[in-house]
């Protein structure tokens, strides 16, 4: 299946045809949980995740062959006014440290059995500065949108969407907060290490940049190419095409939640392929995930990004899967079932 | 270091001189997750993972080399008034289930890469009903304490105690409520599967069982004689020599951690070089676990025991020393530091 983002008329064709959760495989998944060797339901959310991947795979005992995670970089006119701990050259450097191996998701990749991708996004042209002006044009948006959805690999079984940039939780709050509404401190965190006053500042800017575009009429591509970034929009397109191919995602943290919200706000089913693998310690995911009534898999008090924590719970999506399909059924063992 | 239970004065020797964290290489981990390619902190719970097995391992990059997952299975004459959802051979056929590779901790060891020992104890020999007399004599329970300690296997780095036992939710619900006072209701929950009525009756079990003892003084190896049974008095005695031989252990759910409360009561001390893998979905836990001042790994709202929360919390243990072993420092790779 080829996927064209060549127009947001495309976007919105796709949006209002996204296809649905396999039921009745899903519920072979869940009548085969009641008959394995253990009290009905006393796996908790590995029972509910086996039977979420059984359901968006079309097969009763799923399988993890080949899970990618893909890892988007982008740089933000935002970052000028300060809204960082860290420089903007960060960026690339970062990009180098993950094609050397030396980040974090490099480890927890090996660790976890997933293959890994960076894709760095015009880096050297920033996005303008979203509180004066739209990030990118509509064309810029598409086309990082297509980059995330033509890096899903081909055998691809299972997506970790993840991202690289200095300033772009700035770019995160502003789209939870344009989507959820609330106060603008809601949404703000203070990202790698903001102090007090910087924090009060980044939420004056993401204020401002909200209220710049709250009152028009807003299509997923318009939001993401008014306070996006490249990378935001990558990971966009990236999950909308997941769900077009029916490949389940684990999605990340903060940035990574909030750049899948204008696909949400357009379609609330949009995202029920995706599971959220974590609370990010940065206070504004845990606000998201909850307006999108979802629970995430895990609480570490990570807020690393670079879909740190995708790749550790794909070790818990592992088990679960392992549990689901390699146990004996009480028939099989010779159990008594209560 | 040959660890020997023969009489309870051995245990309060051993209690009276646990052995501490290695401050020194704690603090050598703790330098280096500083110099790592992330912002200070950003690995949240990762990085305390990382630092705890350090000072315990000894050694500033630590190692997994050798999980052991060791199951112990007991029969609990308590288990005759009806306190669980499933019959006492269960235990039985489930160690038959451990040892055909059908079970859930079979698959959840696998995925981790942990071995796995099931030790079942004298299954055709229940204990005595706790409600009205005492478990085992103390004979039994330091017997039951030795097996935990010679089950350890010599190159064990890391140390996953698990059970299987009808009715032992009583037995940790009983002890809980022994240690940290309160209402027998706080500490007892519906184990496999208990109905209301049925739970009704379980506490009134427990508060029978506390009552029958609360007023004499108690030393760990009395109190697991009175409320104990075969498989936690075993997990006791396992974490003890963990601890005197200076293995982290991963505990598992409400049974598995209840078992260690004598040895906590002891001393407070005494569960320092162990993690709390998860909070069970057994309410009794999570009070535990609070009153022990520590923060479970995971919420996955498991309830199955076996060990089975521990291997899933394996895999993050792993995960973080990737990350503290494998990253790069900022001058290694050249990235600016903020």
């Amino acid at each position: 299946m080829k996927i064209e983002y060549k127009n947001p008329d495309h976007i919105h064709t796709y949006m209002a045809n996204l296809p649905a959760i396999d039921s009745a495989t899903a519920d072979q998944a869940h009548d085969r949980q009641q008959q394995l060797t253990k009290p009905p339901g006393s796996l908790g959310r590995l029972e509910d995740i086996a039977i979420w991947m059984a359901g968006w795979q079309g097969q009763e005992k799923p399988q993890i062959k080949a899970p990618a995670c893909l890892i988007f970089a982008g740089n933000h006119g935002v970052a000028q006014n300060g809204v960082s701990a860290f420089p903007p050259e960060v960026t690339e450097q970062m990009v180098l440290n993950f094609q050397h191996g030396g980040a974090a998701i490099n480890q927890l990749c090996q660790a976890a059995g997933a293959s890994l991708n960076v894709f760095p996004l015009s880096l050297d042209t920033p996005t303008a500065d979203f509180s004066e002006q739209p990030a990118m044009s509509v064309e810029d948006t598409l086309a990082a949108m297509q980059m995330g959805a033509d890096a899903i690999p081909d055998d691809a079984d299972l997506i970790l969407p993840g991202e690289m940039g200095i300033g772009n939780t700035s770019s995160a709050a502003a789209l939870s907060h344009l989507v959820f509404g609330g106060e603008a401190d809601t949404w703000t965190g203070r990202g790698t290490g903001l102090d007090d006053d910087r924090l009060a500042h980044k939420i004056s800017i993401i204020t401002k940049a909200v209220n710049r575009v709250k009152n028009q009429t807003l299509d997923p591509v318009t939001m993401l190419s008014e306070l996006g970034g490249r990378e935001l929009a990558a990971i966009a397109g990236c999950v909308l095409a997941a769900r077009l191919l029916r490949i389940p995602v684990l999605l990340d943290g903060f940035i990574s939640t909030a750049a899948c919200l204008p696909l949400w706000a357009s379609n609330n089913a949009a995202l029920d392929h995706c599971q959220i693998s974590h609370y990010s310690k940065e206070p504004g995911h845990r606000h998201v995930i909850d307006a999108l009534g979802k629970t995430a898999i895990l609480d570490l008090d990570l807020r690393l990004g670079e879909a740190s924590g995708a790749a550790i719970a794909l070790q818990i999506v592992r088990s679960a899967l392992a549990a689901h399909n390699g146990m004996a059924t009480f028939a099989e063992a010779g159990v008594s079932d209560g």
